[in-house]
């Protein structure tokens, strides 16, 4: 039996690295960034009006002009012209570029219309209502950092860079077995003694929020169905989560069968509750992690979510967060079983 | 315009109910129960041995005898047997049928096994190691109420309980528009004036952590344009999320042609920042819901934040979670519009 302090610690120690690959961006959400990403251009790209209005040469307020001939009309996604006449202006809308001879953008609110001019009711400041090329970021500047969850923020900057592929970290291949003669089919109606596997559903559910599909498999409580089936489990997957067949009974072969697998125990049992049966391995010659879990639902979710969790976020290169919270009530425990208790945890 | 406030309580007050439908459990996480789940059996379903050892008849024990003669093996997933003499034990797995003439379950950590029998190491106590039937769920008992987000834990009840299709709270069909003449797609080059769609795209990743995978859209700024394309995109959809189009420019024509086409407006511009421009609107005819918002980046991301993020929540009868936070530093604020500033939250 082994500390959770040490077991935790041999799991992490166990992370991988998967490489990379590019997925198109509609597919890149919750991903990790497998690389930099850069701006492929300044941003903004161009001198772009941030209001709707007219864009003017700073110098005719100076020399005291208050009111501009409408040279004409400037709408977003127009290739850019110049003033014809400095002393004039042209209407502009938000996000277009601001003609290379003007410096200001003076916004409809603070304009009077009229007979093909613009009057100015209060007097702007020089370079107003203009996003400067380049004032975000310079082409080449970082934009992004590898190692970071991609969520829809990073969604917008990545489509602003041009990244229709994404390139990711690969996830690990992911099996999960049940185990246990006990267990029907959801879509079956079980006899008395029998019951529906859940904890490969459970497991399903979690694994889908990290954004692995895994592969799904049952094995008979018999040694001769386990050494048949499990080879190939092994050799195809990078991770194999198991229910079950870990304790004491006399039809729990699954740390004997892995063992003759040529899965390399690294521990096998943990001073914890519930989860106390954890058995954790490595194929070396495959490199295949394989997390073995007790069939009791709790014991198997809380293992998943305390190990497996942390050892994804690990192989991911994703900071472990940890949050402390306060206990709203005393808790008594006797013994030096660490305690995995189910809390709720409130924000006040 | 109208206060944050007001304009908050008005997009609350359009939440809809979509009505419901079965999905296959493994579509089902992150849906929203639509019903409550009951228990389809006791739960245990049997009096379970929640240990490897043996099963007797405490009388036995009261009687003085503390040696048992082996009857036989009882694993999980068989049919119930009796003890054929109530002096005698059976070995029995975790998760089998107790015999019903058993009472008490000893783990073989307190055992000594040979010869045929088993001799206790310890006097148990009456009715050890016995998950009784029923005692955690009796048949009809509510085991998951509707309204709740299905989570991987609730995956597993449903599982227990047979939910291979669960029923769940209808998505609404939304529709993602962009606008603008300058917008090019992210597979293209764009010319020195054009930018990239991107507010698409972070609304299409942010709308997948809902379940919610929209139609795309792009319209020009051109009202002949909308008149054609918008109808069918408000018939086809319960939610028309839009993007630009909404403030002063003289190719803002989104308002315009939204009222034109039936779609009421409750409310244009919020005395906010970001997103003043925000505009909410209800096509009377159809119940198509439709936010509009400004085309710059973050004011679109904050708008679908702060309303269209709560308003489906309230739609699904969810609760809207209130987060208190401390703020690390002092935020001054001039004028009276309501500011959304980007935090950090950290947990100390």
């Amino acid at each position: 039996m082994i500390s959770f302090k040490a077991a935790y610690q041999k799991v992490l120690d166990h992370r991988q690295d998967y490489g990379k690959e590019d997925v198109p961006i509609k597919a890149a959400m919750g991903r990790v960034l497998a690389e930099d990403i850069r701006a492929d251009r300044n941003f903004p790209p161009f001198n772009r009006a941030t209001k709707d209005g007219i864009a003017i040469d700073y110098t005719a307020i100076t020399a005291g002009r208050t009111t501009f001939k409408i040279e004409g009309l400037l709408p977003a996604g127009t290739a850019p012209r110049l003033l014809a006449d400095t002393s004039h202006c042209v209407e502009i809308m938000t996000g277009a570029v601001v003609p290379a001879n003007a410096d200001t953008v003076i916004m409809y609110e603070h304009l009077l219309i009229g007979d093909g001019r613009a009057s100015l009711s209060r007097i702007p400041i020089r370079g107003q209502e203009i996003h400067l090329e380049g004032s975000d970021k310079k082409r080449g500047d970082l934009v992004l950092p590898r190692d970071i969850k991609i969520t829809a923020a990073e969604i917008g900057i990545l489509a602003t860079v041009g990244k229709a592929l994404v390139p990711v970290k690969k996830l690990p291949k992911t099996a999960v077995v049940s185990t246990g003669n006990e267990l029907v089919e959801i879509t079956e109606n079980p006899l008395p003694y029998q019951i529906r596997r859940s904890n490969i559903h459970t497991l399903y559910g979690a694994l889908s929020e990290e954004g692995i599909v895994p592969n799904e498999f049952h094995l008979a409580d018999n040694k001769e169905a386990m050494r048949e089936k499990l080879p190939p489990i092994l050799r195809d997957h990078n991770t194999v989560l198991l229910s079950g067949g870990i304790s004491k009974g006399k039809y729990d072969f699954v740390p004997e069968i892995l063992e003759e697998l040529g899965v390399t125990k690294i521990f096998h049992q943990v001073s914890q509750q519930p989860g106390k049966p954890f058995w954790f391995g490595i194929q070396k010659e495959t490199g295949t992690i394989v997390f073995s879990f007790p069939g009791n639902p709790v014991s198997s979710f809380v293992n998943y979510l305390v190990y497996f969790k942390d050892w994804l976020k690990s192989s991911m290169a994703l900071p472990i967060p940890k949050i402390h919270v306060i206990l709203a009530e005393d808790i008594s425990h006797m013994g030096d079983l660490t305690l995995f208790l189910r809390v709720k945890i409130t924000n006040h």
